[in-house]
């Protein structure tokens, strides 16, 4: 987290995309002071006139005051503002947290000049202080004067808080036969788990999509993508997900969608739903501590939900997690997470795999496995581990770390 | 565990009790040389003619080969033998697994004199490896012959595998005017989360009390002391506790007790139960890394079941755990994890309690609230968290540990 000298995760990119200007929205970035001198810990978009907007939130029953306003500002269906800030979520923090909010976005609308439910808010950070947002003042009218269609590595850097680097995915598709674009952010690190995780993430795009389009899109794109993912099984109370469409690639040609079921819709639903599984899989890769990044799949399962409640069970096992850290292909530890979830399962069916290597056949291990080959697989960076169920045809891919001393290093004096 | 440095945990205990003899109770310990050299890891215990044993397991769909031989066994209501090795768990271990428990009891009976279906078998260890029962012959029989009536410290220590400490407790109480004796030992360390854990646990007594009234007073007393226990939330595939009653003290006049219902067994009920609840407290008192001990109580829940849920999901958490390894008051991770539980929860209800200390009141920070007599709270081994979720009558308390760097070390090369 800011201030403390925690390494960059060995699994971040290399590189990062251009910077592409999404046509309709400006940002800046401005340090307010919620918790820490010296630091940028404002983000604020501004959208175009006409920007509709879809979003997905954390499934926490004690969700923060930011997220509450996001739900109910939904309903209008169109945006001009966005404004994040790290340092503190104000979650769990009563009356005051709504007022909070409410004062924020009177000062965002007025600053941008829309309606205050025009205005989106996610706050990220520690939970139960009170966020004064009285330190927005003057800070987001000068961040809407200022505000440039770039750089977007400026954007994903201000949201981080515990994430040891920025998230930025990018895409260019054809919609009607004009390209459109889209930039999408986020943040981790920690307290990630389905649905949702300390999860922000935003998107946005040019392209004339309907509000409601947007919404059953990205409920579609987010199962595979941010409701696969976990870290430490934590779910925060302030996960959002927000899209962004400007409509501002009408003018260039680009048809106006009203429905996702349009056909027109195809290249870019694709387009969209991998810049999610981008944006999700760089926020595991960030997981506090993490070094490695592990896809678990589990198939064979009674059903597709099945399976995915096997292979949550896998990915949030300490013991597997720990087993991963220390490169050790300990499958007996896999067994024990199947055999906790709950779910039907036939110990005596299961066969089990460390990448291509059968390690568990039939209930017993497979005689042709060789310790040495799958201890040479655990020293990679990006592993799978995959179970068939020999049950039916459900299947499900969830995406984790492993869990390593430095996770509860950086999780055990966050607030000191 | 065996051959590593780990120091004993700080929250040992820091005496044992005086090792009572349970008359018609011998045993004996032993090197098999199933995975280690120079280590007993074999217990043996050899029971009276008459002896009549309960049981609960593991909750596991995938459950290791000795659980499934306990549990036909129990059918029977009569042990004359206990054989419990370390070092191998026999389980995942497919029709070898099934073949290795068969021989084992086999070679128990022979040496004990009595029929397969009267020895109880656990196995503790790695999965997924055959365990090789060839290597009891000759031990058990001598086993057998050596047995004596103490001292339990050494058959506590025989069963041990993480653990740092052996676990021993004992009760003497009144049955019909004549005085019983209780002994039980248990291990833990790791994958340790309810129902059951890789715990095994052994209740020795020689009062005469019937196997279906000891089942009875088993299944009651472990919802609160072993079924609610948990250190990291993994569940192991051999979890074992059994308990014997030789019936030895119908010698010295105490009567027969055929139903738990009796009035009679009022006192034994209430020292069988506090023996469960020392022995669940010592088993999460040596989690692996752990350093506190932390009561986790629910209170003003749905239901009871939705309390111990909230209860389990703050226990469980990680980023509570870690905090708690850090000593950081951390209340708003609390609130996460009661609104990740799924459970019915109204966040301006909720009142949050370290200790006697209460941080947070109608969903936000108590006004009252001391950071510094919080921290200082904190700095104890013995910590309770408490919930006021004000919406019922629901209650439960949890037990568990906090989360380490000491844990990831410990299981991150377990194998190795």
């Amino acid at each position: 987290m800011a201030g403390k000298d925690v390494p960059v995760s060995p699994l971040a990119p290399t590189s990062y995309p251009d910077a592409t200007a999404i046509d309709g929205v400006r940002f800046a970035t401005a340090e307010a002071g919620i918790r820490y001198k010296n630091r940028r810990d404002v983000f604020m978009a501004v959208m175009a006139p006409g920007t509709e907007v879809a979003g997905v939130f954390t499934t926490s029953k004690c969700p923060g005051a930011p997220v509450e306003w996001c739900r109910e500002a939904l309903k209008g269906g169109t945006a001009r503002a966005l404004v994040v800030n790290s340092g503190n979520a104000n979650a769990f923090t009563g009356l005051k947290g709504r007022e909070a909010v409410k004062l924020t976005a009177a000062i965002a609308a007025r600053a941008v000049g829309c309606k205050p439910g025009e205005v989106f808010i996610s706050s990220t950070g520690v939970i139960g202080e009170p966020l004064d947002a009285t330190k927005f003042e003057g800070v987001l009218e000068t961040c809407a004067k200022a505000a440039k269609d770039g750089p977007w590595l400026d954007a994903a850097r201000a949201i981080m808080t515990t994430d040891t680097y920025p998230k930025v995915a990018v895409r260019t598709v054809r919609l009607g036969g004009v390209d459109v674009n889209l930039v999408g952010i986020a943040k981790g690190a920690g307290m990630i788990a389905p649905d949702m995780a300390t999860m922000l993430s935003y998107v946005f795009t040019d392209a004339p999509i309907s509000a409601a389009a947007l919404q059953f899109m990205l409920s579609q794109g987010v199962k595979g993508s941010f409701n696969a993912i976990t870290v430490d099984s934590d779910t925060s109370t302030s996960d959002t997900l927000l899209v962004f469409a400007t409509q501002a690639a009408a003018k260039r040609g680009a048809p106006r969608i009203e429905s996702a079921g349009d056909r027109r819709l195809t290249a870019f639903k694709a387009a969209f739903a991998s810049l999610l599984m981008e944006l999700s899989h760089m926020v595991v890769r960030d997981g506090e501590g993490a070094r490695k990044f592990v896809r678990v799949t589990v198939e064979g399962a009674v059903s597709n939900a099945s399976a995915k409640r096997v292979a949550l069970s896998i990915a949030n096992s300490p013991l597997v997690k720990t087993a991963i850290a220390g490169e050790d292909a300990n499958w007996g530890r896999v067994v024990m997470a199947v055999g906790k979830a709950g779910e039907p399962a036939e110990r005596d069916k299961l066969d089990i795999y460390f990448g291509d290597i059968r390690v568990a056949t039939s209930g017993a291990r497979d005689p042709a496995y060789s310790e040495a080959a799958t201890t040479a697989y655990m020293q990679g960076q990006d592993l799978a581990i995959r179970v068939a169920m020999g049950l039916g045809r459900g299947r499900a891919t969830v995406f984790t770390c492993d869990l390593t001393k430095a996770y509860v290093e950086i999780n055990g004096d966050y607030r000191s």
